[in-house]
């Protein structure tokens, strides 16, 4: 089994850069902690190393034993980590989609988590992120949807492209929006995606034009809803049944 | 107008201790960061003292001239702040209400943010929280809630007494829960409380006994919703018409 010691070896230097999102969308490499999450990765069958100190619960065809010190430099975790490993991200598809997301500059991963969450919950088929849209391989992604990640496709291009794309597949687009809008029972569709927006200025007006609807949550007072939670609203309504 | 300088000064070193719940508990003092938050306390009547470095925008009769030392001393931002005012915790009183939440131990306070400004989206008329919720007056919740907090009354007493204080008052209580549950469409109240439970564990299951009914949210997958997201889901279901 290869054994690594040297905080200065080329692979170790080479793994530390995957913390940076430009370094995992060159490589198409990222990196994950802890034994949970390694396990729905193999699952997923997208793990190419495991990094371990001590005894390694997996077997695992490309074991690496390392430091303490190599497992701290690559964890970004304040406490370390007992166990790391190298995951190639997916090329996801999404065939005949009946329910989707796109998200549209997003940028919070605590609300890109729970939205990848709560569409699992939902039965939707994936989701379409803006290339402005949070990392979903940021650390912070990863670790709040604990191998949810690896259930459902998400795939990163530009909304422009994929709005008409889908239009032409039968499927009703509708972004969330104040004004001009109807409310969840008047736009009653099977094949539905729901444009979700960046937590400060909501869905781009561009983006608004080219859906088939804009929808609102009725609300009672003033206060704005958190994107995850409009998100939430809107996949129940709109779930799979 | 008093001015001080020196970060030994007995008042300064008493507010800096704000920073811990005990001593907002023991003082009924908290601190809130930032023009638009000042405003919103302002408004709500219950800002004590304002302090400031160069020029505030507020006449008030307590403003105090410190140094940007101070400032930086209070402040629980690490780029600091440039007003900084001392405020009261106010008596929050909630009379007839007809929607309520109550928190079973949620942890999180970007959770407990995101709930109070979606019970007030949809004109719930308070939140009862157990006390080991986490606390409003804690700066992440404050500052994720940017002045909402000052428009809900949130009151910390033991659910246990408030539940059948409620029941006799006319209202159904109804809790979270995935076993021996109906669906929201098999409850519809007028007069109604819904209890959120702790982020890992859920509503605690002496709390679920006291309730009227236990409610759950349908869904088609094996995940679990995020609490804020299954409050929003159920707050829109049952809101203010």
């Amino acid at each position: 089994m290869e054994k690594i010691t040297s905080l200065q070896n080329a692979k170790i230097k080479k793994w530390a850069l995957l913390k940076q999102k430009k370094e995992r969308d060159k490589s198409g490499l990222f990196l994950i902690e802890g034994e949970h999450l390694i396990e729905e990765a193999l699952k997923a069958e997208c793990v190419e190393t495991i990094l371990f100190d001590g005894i390694c619960p997996f077997s695992f065809d490309s074991l690496i034993q390392v430091t303490p010190e190599i497992l701290n430099k690559l964890s970004q975790n304040v406490s370390g980590a007992k166990l790391i490993a190298v995951c190639r991200k997916k090329e996801n598809v999404i065939k005949d989609p009946e329910k989707l997301i796109l998200l549209d500059g997003v940028q919070d991963p605590g609300n890109l988590g729970t939205i990848i969450r709560t569409a699992i919950s939902f039965g939707f088929d994936g989701i379409y992120c803006s290339k402005d849209t949070c990392d979903i391989y940021n650390e912070k992604v990863i670790r709040s949807t604990q191998g949810a990640l690896f259930q459902l496709p998400v795939i990163y291009e530009d909304l422009h492209d994929v709005i008409p794309a889908l239009q032409k597949e039968g499927m009703t687009v509708i972004g969330t929006s104040l004004r001009e809008s109807k409310t969840m029972d008047e736009i009653q569709k099977e094949k539905i995606a729901i444009v979700l927006g960046n937590e400060g200025q909501g869905v781009h007006e561009d983006i608004i034009q080219l859906c088939d609807a804009a929808v609102r949550i009725e609300m009672n007072g003033f206060e704005s809803l958190n994107v995850a939670v409009a998100g939430g609203i809107l996949m129940y309504h709109y779930r799979k049944k």
